[in-house]
């Protein structure tokens, strides 16, 4: 079995020596937020997950959830952890006060997130989809709304969905059919199949909230013709206490390749009882409040199966004697490509840390900071980061947890080491919240088009800034300007080709998610080195150091080779009709 | 459900068209083996694995082998569909007439393996493993041992397995304690425990005959005192019949990620009789007659599943509605990254068939061929391209399953749609019959070394003499010399090295192998393009161009970026404690 022991040392060290999360504590929101504080809820909050969510992981895998004639069972423990859990307060972390949160920063809540999704991502799911339900109908909910679902939702003690999929529509929303139509009262009859619905039913919680995509029946066709509501599994009465079933009915469970502890249910709403969330044909703004947080809170998953694949295959391999390697060392770990594989684990889920926290702050100072202009700035990095977050995080995870079976050779395949479940649960990261494509489309074509440009240029010139400073760590400040000066000059070529050429720029797009995302982790490498270097623990700056070395050397120069597949134009690749392939 | 329909146009095109496999009738062992007569097998053995074989895929994974009491129960079909595959003839395809086998092209036989592999890759393993220890007991058994076992070995009517691995000695084999104990009437008692044998227990067949790697009592430690055994589940009477029930005994089968139809078991030798095959103290070279087949064996179940992977991506990409491509196109097969995910596919696979066939008819050549000297250069040849077609074929497995599953967005996450099995089942073939990174390591240590570097000089003379020449091909044949210089620069750099630093050399292994396999995929599409450059199929012909273009453009140059790592010194990456990991 995988086991989960929270990485506090390298947590604390992003937080305070890389981030400097106490600057948080600078704006008034977050005034008493002190380090100390956000270091004390961390390592209670590791108490807890590893204590009382990781030991499901394995046994929720294997038991996966079951469907019963209209009605799931989730597998044993989930339910009284899920208590527990909510209970203790973790679900409403950065919620608002009031409304049943904590009103604690949005990036402890993401750490948090790290912890829980390493220790058991199916379980992760249940208070994840909550938290996005919270916060769709928090921004554009009516008051009534908000006072009849936001505190219970807040807190955790009822759960959340989004029913957006449909089996015509899962990239493409604009194929929703779902019909919303108005009862008369207010309210409006909902009548549709949704199908991919995490957490979409069970009796952890006593009540369910349904997020819901639907069509009014005037409305245009396309995705501007849709509109969101809120649909209850069961009604809630004028005093707050529960009512009739809702006619929202489970018709059947998937079987997956992973995540089997999460329920991904059918939901078929027949004439189910909704309230429209926000205006009319608003829809798809309304989804994307939920959507945006929802593709950062994937990210956290990806990042949380990295860490997972990374200790356990380094333990392993510290632990595993099998032959002799040439500098005489008795385990694998002095093997050679076992190192290899150890380092690209180490340096991929340590740069990802840095990129998914510093994310989370610019969520924190969009949302708090006095200033306008710190917070719009705030707000672009956010909407830059969000597909470097989500797609580089998940892509990391298929392949950590792909490189931990590796390094555990034939031991690796068997379910009982827990390692292979990495691998199956991390796929759906790529594909859910908008697929890793998806996510390289959305830095192409708006990211990098958005403000004139304004986005990509600043990062581009922080970048710049940071790695040409006199510093001591110049073996990875040097590629990392090499790399960048590729990546801009691979930047302004798709601004220029997506106008003329679309396929172009949407051929490259993934590389360019890749090339993009290593420059970031360069980025965070030369700040953790420059960190460690002063750093009071002896092992732990050799650690760093050679890592960063390892990063610079051998997974930076890859933008160089991805810069250049952007650049090579393929619109004669789409020409080749569909047939002859 | 994953569909199936063996690539025979494909098949065709490079067995005549890229590798004249006519050729091979020039040999008086197969003089009567026209291409029309391939050709023909090829296209029988399609449709009974079409029909009886792949239709058992799915349900084989979902039902599994179940272990009750000492024995295994194999999925349902299972045995059925064995009788019928090996009575029609294609176990013993290329086996030696002598012992029942049909005495065809060791070729055909990889051919008839890639479509069994992408049809069912966990039943394949039955006959796989079957035919490995007909060629380890022929290799070195002695005339009774052959005529005893070979017979029923070489049809498949018995069936075989490997016994190596035990829980201290995976990829060690120094580490194995099985011991034979000399009974003095030329038997052995075997006593020991063996893990992750593969058939190692099942009803599929009247007798399960193991080849097993044990230690006699005064032999020296290490790899130098092992021997092999030919152990009999039951033992074989002097009339050729069924006799008494051996010890050796299945106390477990292990519960895997994916190959759920392939029984993995655990199997005791409790003073089991067995009989010394080759000399004693040789069991190491004996076991490797065995291994290097085995080796390209398991090339061949990658190239199947890169086959499944690909033509199943390809058919839900022309099917899939879903959104309005840039150029007008409704299903997803003209949004340009869906069509970079099968392209990368197509040119993998289509690439790495040529590099598969072509070394299965080296095998041929290296037996048959009536010139002593022309022999040697094939042997050299198989000994080049075995650790490439293992471990090529094998990673790309699990990089064109995860593709496979991206293409299928969401619905690529549930079982019914097959191609999440392709994934899972794919990993196992990354680590078993040594791991990839053994064979990185047998690549580098061995095979550049070999005959004083004669090997990879050969190599490298052919593919320059190849793209060098006159060429109607030039956008492939240009990147194919810079990435060919690049990859001689740094075997160069690797056979230095390896003589002063070890660890340098075995830090970049891995990337060396992929960088030789790529430039390997570039001589083949070369030699592709140029073929199809008069293809009679219009529609053929641009497909095979195309994606010969995205090959050359956008995965040969990788070469350079995994060359560069090659060539850094990771000597101090080796000095990092592994208690600060």
């Amino acid at each position: 079995m995988a086991s989960y022991k929270a990485p506090l040392r390298e947590i604390h060290f992003v937080l305070d020596d890389v981030l400097n999360v106490g600057s948080l504590a600078q704006m008034p929101a977050f005034a008493e937020v002190t380090p100390e504080l956000i270091g004390g809820l961390v390592d209670e909050a590791a108490k807890l997950i590893e204590n009382q969510i990781a030991p499901l992981n394995a046994p929720g895998d294997a038991q996966g959830c079951k469907f019963d004639n209209g009605e799931v069972k989730v597998p044993d423990g989930f339910a009284d952890a899920y208590k527990l859990y909510w209970q203790s307060g973790w679900v409403g972390l950065c919620n608002d006060t009031e409304f049943g949160g904590q009103g604690l920063p949005y990036t402890l809540s993401k750490v948090v997130d790290e912890l829980l999704c390493s220790a058991n991502v199916a379980f992760a799911l249940y208070p994840g989809l909550t938290v996005g339900c919270f916060e769709a109908i928090l921004a554009n909910g009516s008051d009534e709304q908000k006072k009849t679902y936001l505190p219970k939702l807040g807190t955790g003690e009822w759960t959340g969905t989004m029913c957006m999929t449909e089996p015509q529509a899962g990239s493409d929303l604009a194929a929703v059919k779902t019909k919303a139509t108005p009862n008369g009262d207010g309210s409006y009859s909902l009548e549709g199949g949704k199908i991919f619905i995490t957490s979409g039913q069970h009796t952890m919680a006593e009540n369910i909230i349904h997020f819901v995509l639907a069509r009014l029946p005037d409305s245009p066709p396309g995705v501007k013709g849709l509109s969101t509501f809120v649909v209850p599994k069961f009604l809630v009465n004028a005093d707050g206490s529960i009512g009739a079933r809702n006619p929202v009915n489970c018709v059947a469970i998937e079987h997956k390749m992973g995540i089997h502890g999460s329920c991904t249910t059918s939901l078929q709403f027949d004439n189910a009882k909704g309230w429209m969330v926000g205006a009319p044909n608003t829809g798809i703004q309304n989804m994307f409040v939920m959507m945006n947080l929802a593709r950062i809170l994937v990210g956290m998953q990806g990042l949380g199966l990295c860490e997972l694949a990374t200790q356990n295959a380094i333990a392993y391999a510290k632990d595993r004697k099998q032959g002799k390697a040439f500098n005489g060392g008795a385990t694998i770990i002095d093997h050679p490509d076992v190192r290899r594989m150890l380092l690209t684990m180490k340096a991929t889920v340590e740069g990802a840390r840095v990129l998914a926290y510093e994310t989370g702050m610019y969520v924190d100072i969009s949302h708090h900071h006095p200033d306008p202009a710190v917070r719009e700035e705030a707000q672009d990095w956010v909407e830059l980061n969000t597909p470097l977050v989500k797609a580089f995080c998940t892509d990391s995870a298929v392949d950590l947890g792909s490189l931990a079976v590796q390094v555990y050779g034939g031991h690796g395949f068997i379910r009982e080491h827990g390692v292979e479940q990495i691998m199956r649960d991390a796929k759906i990261l790529c594909l859910y919240e908008g697929t890793n494509g998806i996510q390289a489309m959305d830095l192409v074509r708006r990211k990098l088009m958005l403000h004139g440009g304004r986005v990509p240029k600043r990062f581009f010139a922080k970048v710049r800034a940071e790695s040409t400073a006199d510093t001591p760590v110049g073996f990875i400040a040097k590629p990392l300007r090499e790399a960048l000066e590729d990546l801009e000059k691979t930047a302004a070529w798709l601004q220029e080709s997506f106008k003329s050429n679309p396929d172009d720029a949407g051929f490259g797009a993934v590389d360019f998610l890749r090339a993009f995302s290593l420059v970031y982790l360069g980025f965070n490498w030369l700040r953790m080195a420059k960190a460690a270097t002063n750093h009071a623990d002896a092992g732990f700056r050799e650690s760093k150091l050679n890592t960063a070395q390892f990063f610079a050397s051998r997974m930076l120069p890859q933008v160089h080779a991805l810069c250049a597949n952007v650049r090579t134009p393929a619109s004669a690749l789409m020409q080749l009709s569909a047939e002859v392939f």
